[in-house]
């Protein structure tokens, strides 16, 4: 499905709607008086077109078409979706989106982007109140899929809905307008309590910053609150989760003091939504679920040495390196979780890459390690054999013996073998790699140090059994 | 660095701290009078094994000895560190810590795990109160790397850091003593909110979580509340967006009124301090970094079919498949962050996947799919031969043309050829697979239909110029 999107207001959020509506291919119609405006939007575009694409692993229906626009009436006009994105001003949304509702055809549907009125509070002046939908999303809005729908009549809330799933995003209805939505009210209540946390001199902005994402941001970005704590409670479940920490209410462990009264019909409807939500789960399949996504995530973020992913990095530096083995014993690791299909295989593509990773150990052995890289020289892989032996499964302890076969002059053979922890060869690969200049691009002579490194390597390993012919490229 | 850590109170909490020592190669000891201890912190410890080690690229060290203990006495003398986890009662803690410290030698570190008491409270009853720290870490505690150090000597903190960073872990000090820490006091503050929303019938635990994860949840994993503010802010920077968003304090946007003032000062000092956290970096910077991390997690999150990754993969179904090419176009897609190195190449063993995830294209399509995986067949690969012929960047464009070379019986050959938008060959792949069955795990003859459909591919391919001898296994 796609169609025409009008986007009032070309900030950070219209822009972000903007670049959502495009890139899958609707077209886009922007409306922004500012004379910045188009650049703005080119920011944000060039973001997304970055971003946004690779989240798949097929690409994209083509772009549609962009304009700007300097008449109201004339974006609106003929649109299936218009966005209001304006600063959060009543006044101000209340004169744009009445002059929204004159220009939009009946069944056009209008959205506003607001953080927190309420959409009676936006519509009041409007001919039929009920055409107005609060769309509410998150920054930045071409990655983060939820979209907070609050308002409107029930059949207009399906057809956003079937366009917003449309563009890749999570529609939340939210059954009862109320101030600030729902994720908002949970933000500013962080908001509010981060503020007393500096104004009190007890932690500083990268404190509490890292005090979120070391810990319960990692665990938000794939469960909430309340399934997280049905895991805390365990097999005692929901309601004794609740009981256990009812008392806190009452304690001053934050300064907002404003607190529902827990009564035990509160305590059962929580139990009882938490059932619905994940009662078809045991306490140790969702600890398995929780902790295979943050395995995932936080090697994600390793992969990036970002955030957790740093630490995870700076530590592995602290580790021994392998050992053992009669080569060079270049690996010696688990399979994680994220390199298995959804049957805890390891996926055929990941022997590639536990060779890919054998050669990077050896480079390193031999000093062609991060500083020669950036020093200009590197050694790139030609051409690889993979012999696929013997499968193995998350978890499981491999190590990889990696044999240098060819060591000379532009060239260095490796052969490597990876091996499970009861011996038998799993995969075996035969690498050619050519040593090259960064600069040019083209191979060249490796340095002196590097070459003669090389060289007692290949010494050392010239008594050792060659590979078999059928094994070698 | 490893020794003996005792562990007092052996739940979630503490099963974990034994977990992280354990796996760090730390000698473990466990004090809890439940006769249901052990089984309790064999299922933490079970889980832990499964995913602590997955974390790295290397090995972790050998695991420590593990004993459990009837004597409290027993258990701590001689330990190097004591970690007290057992339930949020000031009376039990005063109790059981008066135990600790009589049987600890000086310079043992005791820890406690308390989620809000304050240090000062705790050691009301201590000899040597400056021997006592908060040490709170978060669940599961043998992955998230958040600890809490609060109160104790300057040298014992300089201590507790080395012991905790030796296992993985990150701890943050609190300079100041306060109910509930940093990080309780948030997540506190989140928990009031999310009573309130259920209690008055705006949202479910269900919507509530969703709300989280599909939203602010994933930012949180990587960057916290203040980081993610400054962006928002843009170039006009931190001051300007608590300017913006300033007046929402005194707005009901959430229950929770008790708010500080947002004196000139306040704002000067939140700016202040965001400066020094990230004001080395441009606001374009964080962007990028931001979008990067989102994306690595979120695809992490895609390959677990997990969260917003679930999400991806149900759009992903909608999108159109390939089509072009003289063979049969098996992939178009655009290379993603988390396939790249620091440069933004993409690494040399994601050619491979590309190659793997271009034969999984062929199988659905002559209907070796899903279903026929689950009737208890499919093909594995074998052999397979890569050249590298090019490189590629993260946000490039590529297509994979796949051949089939030989189609009969068990045998399958395909040959794949990377292309970039350009045209040029970014690698080649010959690769060698095998139908087996999933019972047996051996090769056997596949079912009519994608025998049928397969060698209908191969004659409909049997034209096509064939590759060089030379590019072949």
């Amino acid at each position: 499905m796609t169609g025409i999107a009008t986007i009032v207001g070309g900030g950070v959020i219209g822009g972000g709607w903007a670049a959502r509506f495009l890139l899958s291919g609707w077209d886009v119609r922007i409306f922004d008086p500012d004379p910045e405006a188009e650049r703005k939007i080119e920011a944000v575009l060039g973001n997304a077109r970055h971003a946004l694409p690779m989240l798949y692993d097929t690409s994209l229906p083509p772009e549609g078409a962009l304009s700007f626009h300097a008449d109201l009436g004339e974006a609106v006009s003929g649109a299936d979706w218009v966005q209001e994105s304006v600063p959060e001003r009543l006044d101000l949304k209340h004169r744009v989106l009445a002059q929204i509702e004159d220009a939009a055809a009946p069944d056009t549907l209008i959205g506003s982007s607001t953080s927190g009125f309420k959409p009676s509070e936006l519509s009041a002046e409007f001919q039929h109140p009920e055409r107005l939908l609060v769309a509410h999303p998150f920054n930045p809005v071409y990655l983060l899929p939820l979209v907070e729908l609050v308002g409107g009549r029930d059949t207009t809330i399906a057809r956003a809905k079937s366009v917003l799933t449309a563009i890749g995003m999570y529609p939340l209805h939210v059954r009862a307008e109320i101030d600030a939505h729902i994720a908002d009210r949970l933000l500013e209540a962080v908001w509010r309590e981060g503020l007393w946390l500096i104004r009190d001199g007890i932690a500083t902005t990268q404190e509490i910053d890292d005090a979120i994402r070391f810990g319960f941001g990692l665990r938000w970005a794939q469960m909430g609150l309340f399934e997280t704590y049905r895991i805390a409670g365990g097999e005692a479940g929901m309601a004794h989760f609740i009981a256990q920490f009812g008392p806190a209410l009452k304690w001053p462990w934050t300064k907002l003091m404003d607190v529902p009264e827990l009564t035990d019909g509160l305590t059962q409807t929580i139990a009882d939504q938490s059932d619905v939500q994940s009662g078809h789960l045991s306490i140790r399949e969702l600890e398995r679920l929780r902790d295979d996504n943050l395995v995932a995530m936080m090697r994600a973020l390793k992969g990036r040495d970002a955030a957790a992913g740093a630490l995870l990095n700076a530590y592995e530096q602290a580790l021994d390196p392998p050992a053992g083995g009669p080569a060079f014993r270049s690996i010696d690791r688990v399979i994680p979780i994220d390199w298995t299909d959804y049957n805890g295989h390891m996926n055929e593509s990941r022997y590639g890459q536990v060779f890919s990773d054998a050669a990077d150990a050896v480079m390193r052995h031999i000093g062609a390690d991060q500083d020669y890289i950036e020093a200009g020289m590197s050694y790139f892989t030609v051409d690889i054999r993979v012999r696929f032996l013997n499968e193995t499964r998350a978890g499981e302890r491999i190590v990889v013996d990696s044999q240098v076969i060819e060591g000379a002059r532009k060239k260095l053979r490796l052969f490597h073998r990876m091996l499970n922890e009861a011996g038998e060869v799993l995969a075996t690969g035969d690498q050619l790699l050519i040593h090259v200049s960064l600069e040019t691009r083209r191979s060249c002579l490796p340095e002196g140090r590097v070459a003669e490194n090389l060289a007692a390597l290949a010494t050392a390993h010239a008594g050792l059994p060659q590979p078999d012919p059928s094994e070698m490229l």
